[in-house]
């Protein structure tokens, strides 16, 4: 007999229907003999009617009360989870971020997880209770205030506690099958991964993939918690993530992951920067001061002529107002010519552990991107991953072309990416 | 500079408009120089709206996770609050019953306080902040668990932080200006009192006037802590509740408090019960087993043929099915001859300190309801209190005729009852 830690997301459980359907699954997890520990997101739109409501009396609201107003979320759901499940003759008790133990940093809206204390949780587990626990939240170390996890944070609260916990698994689950090679809604030959790693999976979140967030993953490698993630709306297995052992006839059929896109980056060119030593820094240092996270950087070489040159880089498109004031405010001082603002932009990359070991991995993506009348703007790599920036329009074109000169929509291959909610 | 803590009840904060308006009114005590704690009830109708989805997932919730999902409207209602007081400019931290040091006994639904350690407040307090608490709620001594207070809890929670932290005053507030010598509604001419004794307000609240549940005026005259209640929605002083220093001339005046009414009781008779020892003594018993707090209870003397006597009483209408039940089990055993339900009564009640002092006034008030064409089914009497049970119909022209008869609608008395929330 072992632990086993669930996590249902908002769709699971957006309505009573919902809720009955997942006690249904955990009663039966509990029956078949394992501790059960459940983390649960707030039900459907609840958040977005939480976050109007706040709207509606501060233009900006404390960051402390915002966290105490959003946790009332999971506050709801969880308590109508533990209810259906006591309906189907099981004993439930919930329990919120802080009565669980998950010790954060005081960093509200965006919380990081310092410590998991779960006393509670087990002797609920010891009594033979399910353990029902309020994802996304937390309580600061130093302050005792309640603080939410941010993006991803149900996720990231569930894999902790299983860590904390010892569990056997932590399974996820959504209203998709599992981890594909490729978002289904564009590629309909896609298909599910049975298994993936950590690092295979660490790049297609970082890279779009919506189905696990990047810091869940992180912290799921960290403490070597193998992750199941699967639909709550069937019993099919769903995909494993973990370090499994790489037996060789894997490494020779499954070089690549899968494609993963993103629709969420624009991309800022300031153009005719003057080429001299710490120019590009004081940029780059303004646009950190501004909290802003960039992902690919692109500086062209300047032309002799003009000792001028033209640095490119995306980043998230909600953050792109603020990047460009901190930008324009730079103008005197740095003395470049103009700024580019281009929110019209989709990432497409290509994953996999194998490309390490096989050469012409690239060739073939661009040439196929080529094929499909693709224009690529920018270009990244990594050890087991190639990005490339293009039109948003052409996004599935060049998505459903690398799929198929990869071969993932042939019957040998399994599958990668799609859906998922952020919280 | 003293402390006032303020209660607004679930129609004081019923949207964002209501919450910004109340917002203004925290910031003006805070600005006229005192600590300002504030209580707060659930949004409208938020609590109606869990005890909803509680029915879609259970039809018998466990009470633990009741009190878990119910405490969700304040944590709601209390960070708006907060939110709309930070954005005029005046800091303010919002705390559940738990952190606000509410501490309870283990009975979920209906828990009693047993300890205020309010150190959080104070911490809030000393730094200039606004301390918002969430009313309703506190957490279990024993079991660490989130409780709920239950009715009236709200207003119970004010009155203990009020005492627990020393406050200067307790106001409570409504939509309703005070309390009236009769509800308004029924009464056009009612008027409102200054003040009146916690004595006279406990008569009151037991006889029907919704203004103030009784657990919080009981708690209020064990700690003398004044309570004022007013409205919301004006600047208006309402009424002082507190054990004013009587004047001479006060007690020739106000010999009458108010006439209190109250449509939610249902009447019992058990017909042709033996009249022996021990057979009255088995039916009360039955129904203390069942839970049943009965108010008004009559016997008549038996007629000598029969040696068989009646036994009326009253009783809340929402416990009428569960009495008849445990009533109808003990037919045999007692041997009576049949149950008479009546759930088409009211209760009138005549209340003031000053009848302690003055014979005649039961006389008067027979006359008056006599005169009015009301016949009265049951009495009961208390040193400070008559109250008759007649036809629900009639309720309305008994609490007039009396009102009248006791030149309560004259210039020269001031005013008792109505409105408010539960919880």
């Amino acid at each position: 007999m072992g632990i086993v830690v669930q996590k249902y997301g908002g769709s699971s459980v957006a309505d009573a229907e919902g809720i009955k359907r997942v006690a249904q699954r955990i009663v039966e997890a509990k029956k078949a003999g394992n501790d059960v520990v459940v983390v649960v997101s707030a039900m459907g739109d609840t958040t977005d009617e939480l976050i109007d409501l706040a709207e509606q009396v501060s233009p900006l609201p404390a960051g402390r009360e915002l966290d105490m107003l959003l946790t009332a979320g999971e506050r709801i759901s969880m308590a109508l989870l533990a209810m259906a499940i006591g309906n189907l003759g099981q004993e439930a008790r919930s329990f919120t971020g802080s009565q669980a133990g998950v010790i954060t940093d005081g960093a509200h809206g965006k919380a990081k997880i310092i410590d998991v204390t779960p006393g509670r949780i087990e002797k609920a587990l010891q009594s033979g209770a399910v353990a029902i626990v309020a994802g996304f939240q937390g309580v600061s170390q130093d302050t005792k205030d309640i603080t939410t996890l941010g993006r991803g944070g149900s996720d990231t609260t569930a894999v902790a506690l299983a860590a904390a916990l010892r569990a056997d698994v932590c399974e996820i689950y959504s209203d998709v099958d599992g981890v594909f090679t490729a978002d289904p809604r564009i590629v309909a030959s896609a298909r599910k991964r049975d298994r993936i790693s950590y690092e295979e999976m660490l790049e297609m979140a970082a890279c779009g993939a919506k189905i696990l967030h990047l810091r869940c993953v992180e912290y799921a490698r960290r403490y070597q918690m193998p992750i199941h993630v699967r639909s709550s709306f069937s019993q099919k297995t769903g995909t494993w993530i973990a370090d499994h052992e790489v037996e060789v006839e894997d490494m020779e059929q499954a070089i690549i992951a899968g494609v993963a896109h993103d629709r969420s980056e624009a991309k800022i060119t300031v153009v005719g920067v003057p080429d001299k030593v710490g120019e590009a820094a004081r940029i780059f240092e303004a646009l950190s001061e501004a909290q802003i996270n960039l992902d690919m950087i692109v500086q062209n070489v300047s032309a002799a002529s003009t000792n001028l040159t033209d640095i490119s880089f995306t980043l998230p498109r909600d953050d792109g107002q603020v990047a460009m004031s901190a930008l324009a405010r730079l103008k005197d001082e740095v003395g470049y010519d103009s700024l580019l603002y281009d929110d019209r932009i989709g990432k497409v990359s290509l994953i996999g552990a194998g490309m390490r070991s096989h050469p012409g991995v690239t060739a073939k993506f661009f040439a196929a991107l080529a094929a499909a009348g693709v224009n690529i703007e920018m270009i990244s790599t990594s050890e087991i991953r190639i990005s490339v920036i293009v039109d948003e329009a052409q996004v599935d074109d060049a998505v459903s072309a690398t799929h198929t000169a990869f071969e993932l929509d042939s019957d040998e291959v399994e599958a990668v990416v799609y859906g998922g909610t952020g919280r």
